[in-house]
């Protein structure tokens, strides 16, 4: 049975990573820190070069307690990253958008998790070659036997980076609208919109 | 009629903005920026305290070349924010999956927007009022003659950032998988599996 974290300690909140709005709606164990990394394939990267903030949308994967992202060797986060800097790997869902009675109480249901590490190629050759086809896996299970091996001038064209999650924080919000008593008597439908992302078919 | 941009001059690509990996892939003009900002909701913003990157998931809308977000007055990402730090605010679709006839090829029909600019806070009542009514009225247009105004107490509570796009690029994959024709004996079924985020009923 995969590990979904549900028996093992939860993560520290930090500095960095403890969530200071509504922190009632503030996550640290592993199994909804899992849960909300797995139900993603995108994720978006933070980064510094320069002292200036770059954040790349990318797929992702997660194995553990870390997580891994990859791209051509040629590309300028993936070339920055190697060096071992600081990332933020965040992922989110919009699940609803609630209406309130008034401007004020207008939200949004969500689900994200903010995950901070430090960069690192994957060097070695099995391992990177294992890991590109756990991404393959992970989405399409059973593919891999399909099709032929991944080549070597494939596998050099290809990085694979990864963190362990060093801090990280969940947060979600499930609710209705919370109005107020003075607004219920307000002309207009309360409630949750409903939003999904949905796989269809080919 | 709203200024859809595609009448003005497009962004400059610059050494920050400009698309390496895939420029074919890369588009500068307004028009394309615009459809991609105006069709999400949400976006991922990155700043750097102390030298780290910060990735927060917001809500946010566009006035002209102008990107605004807000969030309560006590955030952490807001408080370092209004002193007018670098930001990068970004934008992603999912389109599909592009499944390939060997690992390397696989990819993803995606839509983004990576947009650099200078937080800077609302402070101006007026100004700040009418632009969280813009924000409900984007979302649900005619909502706000149906309740109360902001209430003094509400609007001190709220912090709106807004930033002048000073750099840009979009990004756009729409196409099948890209085979090789060694590959295309390959015993696998190829193609897009379309995603897409829908809006339910309440």
């Amino acid at each position: 049975m995969p590990d979904n974290g549900s028996l093992r300690p939860g993560f520290a909140a930090t500095q960095r990573s403890r969530v200071r709005r509504h922190p009632e709606r503030a996550h640290y164990d592993r199994e909804t820190v899992y849960a909300i990394l797995d139900a993603a394939m995108m994720c978006h990267v933070g980064y510094v070069i320069d002292g200036l903030p770059y954040v790349t949308p990318t797929l992702f994967w997660r194995d553990g307690d870390r997580l891994y992202w990859h791209g051509s060797s040629a590309s300028r986060m993936l070339r920055a990253q190697r060096e071992g800097i600081p990332v933020c790997l965040t992922v989110s869902h919009v699940d609803g958008l609630v209406l309130a009675r008034c401007a004020f109480r207008h939200s949004l249901n969500y689900r994200a998790v903010m995950a901070f590490g430090t960069a690192h190629v994957v060097e070695d050759e099995s391992e990177k070659e294992a890991g590109l086809n756990a991404f393959i896996e992970r989405l399409y299970p059973g593919r891999t036997a399909l099709m032929r091996p991944i080549a070597a001038q494939e596998l050099k064209a290809t990085m694979l980076l990864g963190m362990a999650i060093e801090e990280v924080s969940a947060k979600i919000r499930d609710d209705g609208p919370l109005d107020l008593d003075i607004d219920h008597g307000a002309d207009c439908w309360a409630g949750i919109v409903p939003i999904a992302q949905l796989v269809g078919m080919p």
